[in-house]
């Protein structure tokens, strides 16, 4: 009786420890030394843990093998979780009550909650896994918590571009880029020593009309010689129909904002 | 045998569900339906799942009793378990290539990794949870991670305060501060729908010097009739020492950078 209490106790905590940490590969001797456990116990336990998390769609254990092995959990998510989530942000997203003067639509408390935003993240890891990034890369303010997130998932560093030339970071690259609504020149920079050469960087970012911001952001990685290997935003608009990005994957189309008849045309894109 | 199957798969999951959102209360009918089992099954399952977590210095969960109760999990620390993450951080923080001129310190690395943010996100909603935050606050830019993850601890929304006076966000309420280091004027503004009159807020920041920009914070939060309940800053400086706010919570202190010496000194503040 003992030992079957152990095992439960020592998957719930084995549960956490994985779940809590995205991507993050952990050596079968680690928790050997955590929980006392021969090796051939602990493999198992994940049998047991990643059979569960599928059979309940939260996500899968994959089993690293060698000697610098270990398992990491995904935080993969399926086809049909991804559709109702997407659902669910555009019902919310679509509300007449969101439209500001000027055309704009308020999605702050959208884009600043911590669990939406895990779970778009989380999206952003299954739709980008292949392109195997290095950093994701975001520009100031409001995708911050999202491209957060998405680096969370993904268990990497988070860079933020910061508009303007600010200076406090120490030596810095800048470059001018021309914003899609306003036509306006602006500044964007980078600290040189947050994204090295080579890199290989995720560009996430909330809202993408024109796409001059992402251009900006591409542009700078090249200016450090690091590769773009992506670009994902929450929501683009249908209008322009032609980017200043050729490849970037959008989650949500805004169709329709009308200050007169108070109508926000907001949808899923999928497949995505 | 199979019954004891299904209890392993069972409880795997409800950790994974109930510790990725930290602070959110399940009601056990939730649970009775996506698992098909009796209440009285998954009371015991709770039971189980909190000791285990407790067990590891995982955090804890919660039993609301009553008709809208359920159970919530809450990740607290311990006291060794802050300690050893302060310790941590502040020996990651004083390396001496931190040094940028102007004697600042470059920490954007730190305050931009997820699970670093997680954690400590997690020792401000230990410490603040007396408090009963509605929402976090703070102001662009390098605080918003460490933000957003305590407010992900508390399950509370996330408020950010722009600097200048941006109007993408409809009406917005704005006040003038000094800066502490410059002296300067500056402007920061809050959309007015972001933060309701009445609502707790709880102010996190990444760093504090003079203290201007958290007193900016608490005067913006006045001026639409919220009340601050709290202030926590992960780095302060130990001068000055008198600050414009007096009642802040501090996480690490930073008493000296000598561009000279190459000598940074910054120490954990326990007990906090």
């Amino acid at each position: 009786m003992t030992e079957k209490i152990k095992r439960t106790e020592r998957r719930v905590a084995l549960t956490k420890i994985l779940t809590s940490r995205p991507s993050q590969l952990f050596s079968l001797s680690y928790f050997s030394t955590l929980f006392e456990a021969a090796k051939s116990t602990l493999s198992e336990d994940m049998e047991a843990i990643g059979q569960s998390l599928e059979q309940f769609g939260l996500g899968k254990l994959e089993t690293v093998a060698g000697a610098s092995g270990g398992v990491r959990y995904l935080p993969c998510r399926s086809m049909d979780s991804m559709g109702s989530l997407l659902t669910e942000l555009s019902e919310k997203m679509s509300t007449s009550d969101r439209i500001i003067t000027g055309g704009f639509l308020y999605m702050s408390d959208i884009l600043y909650d911590a669990h939406r935003m895990a779970r778009v993240g989380e999206i952003f890891m299954t739709l980008f896994a292949h392109t195997s990034p290095d950093v994701v890369m975001t520009v100031e303010t409001k995708g911050i918590p999202l491209a957060m997130m998405t680096a969370r998932a993904f268990n990497i560093p988070l860079v933020i571009v910061r508009r303007g030339s600010k200076v406090t970071e120490g030596p810095a690259v800048s470059i001018n880029y021309v914003t899609g609504s306003s036509k306006r020149i602006q500044t964007m920079s980078l600290p040189k020593r947050a994204l090295a050469s080579g890199a290989k960087a995720l560009i996430i970012d909330d809202f993408m009309k024109a796409g001059g911001t992402a251009r900006g952001m591409i542009d700078l990685a090249r200016e450090v010689g690091a590769e773009v290997v992506g670009t994902g935003v929450l929501v683009a608009t249908s209008e322009p129909e032609h980017k200043l990005v050729d490849d970037y994957v959008t989650l949500l189309i805004l169709s329709e904002v009308d200050e007169q008849t108070k109508k926000v045309v907001i949808t899923p894109k999928m497949p995505i």
